[in-house]
């Protein structure tokens, strides 16, 4: 793996989990962040996963956002061979809707931490805010990025509810 | 809120709390990173939790980690009220065994991270972890020294299992 | 805040809540109670929460109903900063059903109550009619609606099932 | 039934939850509000249940808590037969931890509806602040009483974790 | 109530259980067992419960089925009200898929049995069956077309899987 | 298997299961109801099993109670090979508490029920109970016998609770 | 059942679970193992269950992977009737997932073994390659298919994930 | 690692687990199976679990058993690894009794199987068991052995339940 420009690796199990994970994307995006999106399947494919996570690091990525469903081993595996943060997204399954994912994800033993987020597309778009959190303590440009768009956030609530048709 | 030397927030519901979160507390110490831990219930001192986050950042923290049980509001209301990154730690509860703790602070919506690490005494030490990961992007004398826990980690796992008496 | 003249207030997180929440707007509107019904996000508007939630009984409101989904933090986080009662409605929630909505709010810690009503649209209707069993205790005139709502609904089940087309 | 002096009649489906209930009551002593507590059984004793739900009203009281257990039908049965507010606690049972107890207490169709608090002690201390806090709308004293409660309880945190030897 | 020539009541809580309780009606019907199918909510109608329940042996019923749904308190009200055997239906719910009726169905304390069938149609079609069943143990002829109702289903497994387009 | 003189078999997967089933036993005692109680695994014993329940109404007895823990597959195995009524106990598991025991007794697919009834000893007396209930709908004196049962059941129902040391 | 000339038996409790079961029998045909897939349903036609199970290692059976759903009983029960390796597939059910399914195969009791696969179609191809990783161990041609398989499935996941339309 | 006489690997990922599969271990012996036992935690050791699942096929073992808790990944990260069958052994972990164990190790996605057993004790003793019968397909010796344990077991099992002291 040759040293990256982007400062975010987003990586996947499959490319059905691009579905969700692309709101990360879509969110560093938002946030001027640069990112990488791969498809590394932990069960599949773990060549590419080793090599991935032992080298993320000198590849010059700041945090890895890492999504997968069912028995989600992905970031928690990546975790164990890198020491870059990980924020872990579980995927929605289809027969337990993601309560498989999370248990996967957020249940790591003492030693290797995943930061988990949300089941779903809220997770991914946290999992992309938390990685620019991170990064915002020490740029104080992106700060005040983030700080903006979550001022937008706030003032795009609206005051009173509407009835839709 | 003054100034302060410390890099780490340890923030948590009450002082039943302070079983789970000091092996947050020890794990930084065993990492050579400044924190302060603090009491704040956000729901019997909201108050002291709206002082607390939205000064946090200006204070000087780098993270703030943050336990709480059952319907565990600390760490979302306190990530809605600052942008640095919130660690959430799930402390066992007395029903429910922290799965209320832990959906909780997990299921955040879309635009307020939360990044969740496992229910009781091992998320406290990932959350100690997970900040000392983010740090050690931007800091490379304490990647060394992640580094070097983690190898100490690898080597203290024995090659085979012994019967205990 | 000016002072209202509406007896109850309904917050929600969102305008996607209103869905489920118009349902108690309606049942009170049935008993002739009044009410007001805001967009409060707990994450997204904080200092919206903060100023609603401490002018709420200065206002003149009687209750509040609350209603939110995932890791909902509304209910609990508005009955922290007020003496007034407080009934949460648990929104069905996308991966988990509601089940983390109604963890969130209902395992409340001992000091801070919030009266927890059935996930969804069934919920909603009930917090309204609590609130109006409430109010009733002190208004005879109401009692005397609500009994007759009961009847109503008493006389409405019929005697035996009918196989539908 | 005679006219009682009681403001909130306690309700209880067995002895054994007396253990948990009897923090609603210490808590309505501490409000100094008068209450009567009752086992009622819906199942071993249906008949008292429909006395005591049907008279309810009219012998005075003005909130009812009722606690059960299990397949918990106390509160949600005396809802149905009275159109005081219903509050109701899930006592902790012994196979499922109050899952069952919850659910069955919680989960009330559209137009009968119990006020759900936690599972076990802290919801029996909530349900009597709920009921106080209903009250207190229409009874300035008890709200400052409430308040007075409420601001003893903030200020009883402790700002700082202490090691417990 | 009148004596009834019908050997087992099917109640249910509301109209829309009848989509899932008519299929024990047509197992009784291809069993020649005689039924009488009738609405009783235990929340809206508890008068209606009451007079049923304790009028239901002498009416000549020798079983009751009982559907409900949610928080579903009809099976075992019923039961608490009679001594003739009670089969309980747990309704498949919108946001719990029938867990939570399950649990408020089977997890009767001692003292008060409800014979629990699986969650939806299935268990429609059981509590027929196992009404079918007692009854059988005590006259040959219906425990002849019971053992040539299981004989003909039996038969009517295939051996082997088709494709089916 | 000899034609036996006991109305009701009680069997269970194994011998630790009668720390829960002896109550089934007990019960059927004190309604002066005969029984037999056999150890029977439908894993273990599979042949067991099946002679058993093949012959089981031959054998003169009227219904078959069945406690398993787990993956509790005697009960239903058990009524997929007698037309008799079958009552199934969920004995509680080590790790998951009985909610493997129940859901493996309870979900059983539409054309062989098992009535079940609640997880441990409340299920264990109350299968007893369903199986008088059935029979007393053919035995007025046994019907008698469960009505007295149940009165003093009630009348043991005190008024108030009562402080324990 | 006479001699076979299929290594591999599919069982499946229902015509209904071909659907699932049929992507074992796939994959088996993508490895060359012969297999022979019969409808045998624990609970309807027991008799076929035990005449199956208890010949199925003489009939030349190398390995059995059995499916159902609900309460499903067939994999453990043919577990209880042979030495012959059973792999389970918990088929999605209705109301709870497969939730059911899973827990009534996987917690078998010591001495009883099913290696229990996912819930629904990812597990009935996994009980194929499970039973194709054992006969492996003893056959180097097929272990050569295998592992051509499994390098074939690594070479199939795209390195980077494409926006759909 | 150099080639091993040893026909069965047992892993496990902490010597925490080794309480639970010990039991795995005394039941190869009692089968007078060969076996290894060995401590390989995925995450504190993800370089040593790459080498042995590498190589495990080349070293001459037939089966590989691996018990983990909580995020449980050993089982699955092996399995990617090589084409040897793997059993898992979900350990009962502290806070949710091994739930997070059997969904991390049983819901694999297609193209990676793990054989799961049950949470625990019985699960160990039953991968043990189920690598016998793999491996008793193709070892009559072994075949018989292993008909004979479970000869013993059935003959082990009592016909009546005795009150225990």
């Amino acid at each position: 793996m040759q040293t990256t420009n982007a400062d975010i690796a987003i990586i996947m199990g499959s490319q059905s989990d691009w579905e969700t994970m692309r709101h990360a994307a879509e969110t560093l995006d938002n946030l001027d962040i640069s990112y990488e999106a791969r498809i590394i399947s932990a069960h599949r494919t773990p060549d590419r996963l080793v090599a991935f996570a032992r080298e993320a690091k000198d590849a010059g990525f700041k945090a890895i956002i890492a999504g997968a469903g069912g028995a989600a081993h992905l970031p928690g595996m990546t975790a164990a061979m890198t020491i870059l943060p990980v924020f872990g997204v579980p995927v929605q399954s289809q027969a337990l809707s993601g309560q498989d994912s999370l248990l996967s994800i957020v249940q790591m033993p003492a030693g290797i931490p995943v930061g988990t987020l949300a089941i779903g597309k809220a997770g991914a778009i946290n999992a992309a805010l938390l990685s620019a959190a991170m990064m915002a303590v020490f740029d104080e440009e992106l700060a005040d990025r983030l700080a903006q768009w979550r001022d937008v956030q706030t003032h795009s609530v609206a005051e009173f509810p509407i009835d839709e048709a």
